[in-house]
């Protein structure tokens, strides 16, 4: 068995730090780096790809809206062929470290608001896939926000992800905190253990959704990311999962 | 006989037009596309570069400093890692579209105060020729500030370039306008001619520079540069000179 | 009888120019400059203030939202307090020329998508008026738009406008062009005096609109911006209507 | 005896947090705002002024330059026009929170490479000084540093300030670490008190600086920032000394 974890990283700008890169990485093994819109900057995206090198982890462009100090939040009405082209420039960025690097980016996974708009909105959907069937990428989205038709429409692949630092509700919606709180890591474990094994995730009122994601979502901004990836890799490989990309494995 | 003939294109921004892309291309045979640090943006990106390989011509990226307010016009103090980062953002953010169009950005111009910065100063000229040699990619740059030696300590193909809507001095500095002036179309010629049979230019005072130039610039953002292009395309094809990329042709 | 005109100014921006604001302010009473969020920048600012003292025009607060390569015309989810903050901040950095040069901003006026952003969300709308009464200053809105129960309940002065180079469809919805196109100066002249002399406004369909503007917005950045300001001006004066500010008078 | 503490404040922007603001306003007598320029947004200009006004705290504006990535620490080639329309802009825009909260900005302290720039230029420390004799304030600057005769010229009042938490070598060049350091508080107290009491400053080789600075400047972003100001306060007032706003008493 193996499981896929990818965290969103890069999203320090220029004086500001936020989440410990460096720290998690060699725990993870998918890193979704920011491009430079709602947050990133060239220096950063230089040394977030050269750490991803260093820990064999594959790279994926975490787009996002053109809006740094709402960091990506706040929905924006963008048009889809603008959203298309936005795109692009983010991957290809972001792709320009990652040749110079001797890798390339794999995989497109939506940031912040973006991620929502795209679930809304088949016209964004689809501009975001065509933007990926361009260069040929992978589509990592949420598991309980189904993107298969629009995907297979362009031959996209398709990714799907679960988060296992969040509670979900009945319905499959992720409780988004308002801020990053501490999580604890061993209940993030737990689901991911029961997700890779059981296909089945506890949600918050005590039910029980039955997904089964090639990929799970840590993220690396809470106050003990590091400790939560580092736990859960663990608890992972201690049960005879392997962590492992699943995309450009 | 054959001469390049380089435009800056791709600098409008958001509401604001700047150039008449559209109208200018089919007279060149190189764009030196703004990648969004001191003008263009992702739409205005795309469009020029369909206009480009609609009309076959060959894209270079034309990287400046991170001042959209300042189009790149204002000196900033950039450690050379940081210039290697932002000039590898920009070739890869407009990359991108070339890929996605069937083509790729086969060169590099810098924009603004970024041109003479590199020729100031050895380390920046440094750290660019680094970002082109890890995407394989030809300098263009001026006849009168050398640059080959940087260029060839990093394998990177160097061609050299000479103005023509513009007046030199005898030391063979060019005399940049604060604000662009109608320039005489048959004057461009004359030069654009000059340049190319006979390796000479004519500088203000009255004497003249040996160059031979692979490539020439002319400005499109002129309140005529469209009758320029035209008009020096024109001259150089009824004197049997075809204008024609020197980098990917 | 008198009635003010006012048009939307210093929407240039660095190296992009747009509008002919010392060309129109002759003709004008009220000038809503923007603030730098969607359009202007510090030395625009000071230069169309100063325009505005030179011809007695009445400085307004053109308020946008937080984008410049949109323009100011893409929606954004921006929470109530964050825009009474952005309200703030613009009007503030707008007056520091305005008290420079020994006036002071008088009234504002929303730009863009923010401008119905407003008229659809109560909250957005107390946000606004919460900035203008922070800071003693007038509403000019839209008198098609009802604002007045917004303004009365923060003690804010309301100015209605309507517009004179658009048409009007027969609910009172102002038909905005995507792109900005000539307009007949006659025409707009005709409804101007329509406006002030009778409180009717012909609308698209063929019929009318009862409303008695205190003002009359025309657009500064259509291709004959000037020429309408000057017409609407000299027909207004030619029937004895003084042009003059409703605002600090 | 009575000594004025300034501390650089509002550092954060948009989603990230630099210095704690809210911790250290007790200990102070002048906040430092940054203005929007090299950091600070609407928002946290609002919280911040709102802090200041809670403690009594006066509020001088932080003037940088327009460069949030570079946080004003890349040094810009601004025209002196440019400068003095930067400076105004900035100073209003904090300005309209400080009237919303029933205050003033009372002062102007440049940041980061604007403040050596003004040393360095003339015509630059003529623009700022222009600035703020148009709008009543006073400068706050390094007494190391002498621009006695700008501001007379402008009839600009000066108020010079000494760092009590980083070293000065003989020159009394002011020793700048390039990633702030753990500051020892009870170091920082006995500068403080040698100051106030003695006019003297201990240089790092051993030597000894004349100078009788009127305020004190801390730095808040450092990793102890709290913990200094309030050593140094109450170090001052056990000794007998005030701290006082020397602006605005």
């Amino acid at each position: 068995m193996k499981l896929d974890v990818n965290v969103d990283m890069g999203e320090s700008f220029g004086r500001w730090k936020l989440g410990d890169d460096a720290g998690i990485m060699p725990f993870i093994s998918s890193a979704n780096i920011a491009c430079g819109f709602h947050a990133g900057d060239p220096v950063n995206i230089r040394e977030t790809v050269g750490h991803a090198v260093e820990h064999g982890v594959t790279i994926g462009a975490h787009v996002g809206l053109p809006d740094v100090l709402g960091f990506g939040r706040r929905r924006m009405a963008i048009a889809a062929d603008e959203l298309h082209d936005m795109t692009l420039y983010q991957i290809g960025a972001l792709d320009a470290f990652c040749r110079a690097a001797g890798t390339s980016v794999r995989y497109v996974k939506p940031h912040g608001s973006l991620y929502a708009m795209i679930w809304e909105s088949p016209e964004l959907a689809d501009a975001t896939a065509r933007a990926m069937k361009g260069l040929g990428l992978t589509h990592l989205y949420a598991i309980t926000m189904d993107q298969q038709a629009v995907c297979a429409a362009h031959g996209v692949e398709l990714v799907q992800e679960s988060f296992v630092d969040l509670w979900y509700d009945a319905n499959g919606h992720l409780l988004i905190e308002r801020t990053k709180q501490w999580t604890d890591p061993d209940l993030a474990a737990t689901r991911a253990l029961s997700l890779v094994r059981d296909g089945t995730l506890e949600t918050q009122g005590g039910g029980t959704l039955a997904v089964r994601p090639q990929t799970i979502c840590i993220h690396g901004d809470g106050p003990n990311g590091v400790d939560v990836a580092k736990t859960v890799r663990e608890r992972l490989e201690a049960s005879g999962v392997d962590v492992a990309p699943v995309v450009g494995a």
